[in-house]
């Protein structure tokens, strides 16, 4: 399918927004959803409708198909070597916290380094953080350089023999940068760390090899690569999950157990989905893979890259634009907007662009620590996707243009 | 609404299975989806679209408005306290395990007591026994009657001053007992123990009042009470959840971080919902529960009353049934079938009686204690809903008159 196709596949786009035409900009929150997404959903309410793993009957065993299937699918859209290294779960939040849970009481030792940096997502940062205080670990900083981008020098300087694991995003949420993560991970490797990737900001745009980056761990979301919320993956090798135990026990996930306190775990990846599962959850997800591989990730990344050079070129002429993040090779615009040679806060831009039915997100964008190294205590952030268009670029370029500090006051009076 | 009108809102109720009109008895495990569940879902993926608690735009506040009306519904629902006590998850298991983590992690000690009983889901009593191996606390058995039913005289008997948590489902999945929570919750904090309710299997049946029980903590599911999978609720006493820390960390869930490892979390119950929650999980489980308060609980534990009391009345002059529960007052049925005096394997029945249109579970129903008390390898569950008729226990009751040995391992020939 070509991608300029695609808008006519989500419906959502027939809204308004403040009696405007909807101009969706906040794909780096989540994504909307394309009707087969939404088929997938609907099938399993309507016709599926059985539990997973669970029953002995026909409905129940055409759930386990899907349901599987979709793990074979999802497998194959990351290169994983096996569907056994593909956990469902609840997203990229609970991936990144599974693993370092999972981690840091199970494998690290006190006085042991989680490598990571100021310009991560509090969902790959604090899991670790949290972790250290009881575990005695300790978590370091890859310093960023000067346009908050990890380099591999950098990466080199802060890596050291206290270094067991190195936890990062592959895209930052804030800034777009891509890290080097297949050179980090072989030099991590060489010192003898893992590596676990928030790639949350990565997979729904640009083509993930897990085998080829050669990464321990992997988390992302469905919910920001078109498909439904509630759901998402965990990528992990299979050595190091037939090796680790689980964060959560309960239904599904056990072979055995009995009140002496034995309790056989069942082999990967089950003994890490203990409880029903998002099934349609999982359902949606496969879809969206079946959606965004119809596209092609290539296909994806140069229209967000297009998108973003078109919104760059019209905006330079503004002068009242401030850009953090003019070279990060992706779909995420973030920016300050000055008027008289004052910032005007960037909650107040948004909801001025709110009025004409722009939706961008304002604020620290959950990456708390990159306020200190950006020094300043928020942005706006617009993030493309497949169904934006120049035309919308155009609207925001335009409602820039009005976006003085009288008028983004103005619209709380 | 009347019950009796309620299956024409279940669009999945016109497919068959195996050429056969569709008889899903299988709703311990999951239940159907009714029309206004179904909408719901759609409304976010066609309308509401956003994320929650992230923009400063109109669809966002509209996402906001719904899922924290949704908290405040399920707050009424349980007859909560205060909103803030509904902590939104993926379901009873990832609470049960949540409490578990917590309480063991952050105010058990070592030689304290966990009091559970063998007629437990794995989801309610595997993270204390997984939890009880590091942290050193004991899980104890209280012991059951000679139905397998929990009583408050074998309660009493089990408590001591080492116990500190009790945990136990309110409606046990196996059996359909329903354990005297109000009674043990009152002795169990006479000797200063918290009460943890598995409430899965009793939230989609009875009216549940978390005051009028004074448990300290009670997880259900959505799916199991018509809304969608991967969303349920954890409720907790508000003055316990604010003492505590959450398992998981992450985006949205934090006031404040920096890297000297300061971590200010935000107010309960946000702290406890890191990342992007389920949206349209949750939006869904509000319809719902509307749609379930629209019939009523007592009309709903009336009418699956009714069809076990007819079943049980037909099955009577089989003699071929061996029934577990028949005093259970619930809608769920377990039970075996004997042929020449030999038990047939209940996994062969169920998949006997799916040839016939019908889904019933098998085998131990996640409760792997059980099947010492009972001293059977499996059962046969069949658990009635809302929209299930007489007419379709008249067809399992002939399905089963033909489940001799020779046709139920016919079938697999």
């Amino acid at each position: 399918m070509k991608i300029d196709e695609c808008r006519k596949d989500f419906p959502i786009l027939q809204r308004t927004m403040n009696h405007r035409p909807l101009v969706y900009l906040d794909n780096g929150a989540t994504t909307l959803k394309p009707q087969p997404v939404i088929d997938a959903v609907m099938h399993y309410y309507t016709y599926l409708g059985a539990n997973a793993h669970r029953g002995d009957y026909e409905m129940s065993a055409q759930v386990d198909a899907a349901y599987e299937g979709t793990r074979k699918k999802t497998a194959s859209f990351l290169n994983a070597r096996y569907p056994e290294e593909i956990i469902f779960n609840s997203g990229s939040s609970e991936g990144l916290n599974q693993v370092a849970l999972m981690l840091s009481n199970q494998c690290l030792q006190a006085g042991d380094v989680i490598l990571s940096d100021e310009s991560e997502h509090a969902s790959s940062v604090l899991p670790w953080i949290h972790a250290s205080q009881s575990r005695k670990t300790k978590v370091e900083y890859i310093p960023l350089d000067e346009e908050g981008k990890i380099t591999i020098e950098n990466f080199k300087k802060a890596l050291h023999e206290k270094v067991k694991v190195v936890c990062l995003a592959q895209v930052s949420n804030v800034l777009g940068f891509e890290a080097p993560i297949k050179e980090i991970t072989k030099l991590a490797h060489e010192h003898g760390a893992l590596v676990v990737v928030d790639g949350a900001q990565s997979t729904p745009h640009i083509p993930i090899d897990v085998q080829d980056l050669d990464v321990d761990f992997f988390a992302f979301s469905a919910h920001k690569m078109c498909g439904p919320t509630g759901v998402g993956v965990l990528y992990g090798k299979k050595e190091l999950l037939d090796a680790l135990d689980p964060v959560y026990y309960g239904g599904e996930s056990n072979a055995r157990f009995d009140r002496s306190g034995t309790l056989i775990l069942k082999e990967t990846p089950l003994k890490y989905e203990s409880g029903t599962q998002p099934i349609e959850g999982v359902l949606g997800l496969g879809a969206a893979i079946d959606y965004i591989q119809s596209i092609g990730k290539d296909a994806i990344h140069a229209h967000e890259w297009e998108l973003k050079q078109y919104f760059l070129e019209k905006v330079k002429s503004l002068k009242t634009i401030h850009f953090y993040n003019e070279h990060a090779q992706s779909g995420i615009c973030t920016f300050n907007v000055f008027d008289k040679g004052q910032m005007i806060p960037a909650q107040d831009v948004a909801s001025f662009l709110n009025t004409k039915g722009i939706a961008v997100r304002s604020g620290t964008h959950c990456a708390k620590m990159l306020v200190d190294v950006l020094q300043v205590p928020g942005t706006c952030r617009a993030s493309f996707y497949i169904y934006n268009t120049k035309e919308e670029v155009d609207q925001l370029v335009s409602a820039l243009q009005e976006a003085t500090l009288e008028n983004c006051i103005g619209i709380f009076f």
